[in-house]
């Protein structure tokens, strides 16, 4: 089946442009029906109108969240997409929004990729926290968005090594290099397969993601 | 130089069967002087006596926190080893017994490894909850211990993914796999190239650990 996306923007949107590159390369079967920011000076959104895709945005400034997230429902709703997809939104949603996406087995239809592996180093600064933490192995997550913030079941996670020579900037970069190349691999699973989600506690996708499989024997292979 | 260590048990102890093992292969440059538990039935005494290592226990029932220490300390004060080792300790170590062994750079001179990715999971069942909260990439770490649990400067890290037919047991095995590759290994960068302490967040060992490289050109390889 080929999904459906709204993709939610606050800024550049890297994220939001590796999805697009991945469907005009035929790598992702999607279609994304809106790309839309807080923000109406994002970047994300002239990348977005480059690639003939539809783009709304509603500056949250002034406006209560209820009432913010009320005026983007009333944007979502009739376009009735399989997924509202986070690609750096900075705001949180509240459940009230997370209902509008509640799929018969329980979980909302909204995706989130973090820049860590969950659940450390949740919130709004992923790579820098862990970088000062002093981490030897951080990594990405991709998960459905649940009620508590960065928490809801984890889809796909990649891990990358910090190396001793890292700065920030190098280490980000790593990390980011993986993100757009997760996010639309994952993406692309669902489209194949669907969430196959069970409860938290066996399993979460009835499928390996291809690329923590490869991790999984990459590690194999140091030990064997 | 030739590491001088103790090490600190509470059950089975495979990690110090993999240092012990290590040593003997002259994979790790080090010397075991003590094995210790607050076990006096711990399987690990046994282990170690074969490989003709001086053991001692203390048990810790009905003895203060402090009281149980200071007999230890007395115990380890007069061989002045290098590092002490936690291979599966089940005790908290006091400040006032991590003074003890504090090196001028500022560091406790104690070693521990954990079975997760710190931060994430610390505490006793790092296995268990990582698998239970549904990670995809889960993986040990190496640390210097601090006056916070689980918490000191991290060594080296090593990740391993869950796959979809993963059981708790399986998940583990792959862990435990990975510790008894890590620890020695670490130990013996140690010994080669000593501790590197500048500051958490900037670098904590100067040297990359072989196996945390390992892993990110393992990533860099999915990524290319």
């Amino acid at each position: 089946m080929s999904l459906t996306l709204a993709i939610l923007v606050s800024g550049r949107g890297s994220n939001m442009t590796a999805i697009l590159q991945a469907i005009a390369e035929r790598r992702l079967d999607a279609e994304v029906k809106i790309v839309f920011s807080n923000n109406a000076d994002a970047p994300a959104l002239a990348t977005a109108r480059g690639y003939s895709i539809a783009t709304a945005s509603i500056p949250h400034k002034g406006l209560p969240r209820e009432a913010h997230e009320e005026k983007l429902l009333e944007v979502l709703r009739p376009l009735e997409v399989d997924f509202v997809v986070l690609a750096g939104y900075m705001r949180i949603l509240s459940p009230r929004f997370l209902r509008e996406f509640k799929h018969e087995q329980g979980y909302f239809r909204v995706i989130n990729i973090h820049p860590s592996l969950l659940p450390a180093f949740p919130g709004a600064h992923g790579y820098e926290e862990a970088f000062e933490y002093g981490v030897r192995v951080s990594g990405i997550t991709v998960h459905l968005v649940d009620e508590r913030v960065d928490h809801g079941p984890i889809l796909a996670q990649m891990a990358f090594g910090r190396l001793s020579d890292d700065t920030l900037e190098s280490f980000k970069s790593r990390g980011l290099k993986l993100e757009h190349k997760l996010f639309p691999e994952v993406l692309q699973n669902i489209a194949r397969n669907g969430v196959q989600y069970f409860q938290r506690t066996t399993s979460v996708v009835a499928h390996d993601s291809p690329v923590a499989s490869d991790l999984a024997t990459a590690s194999k292979g140091v030990t064997a």
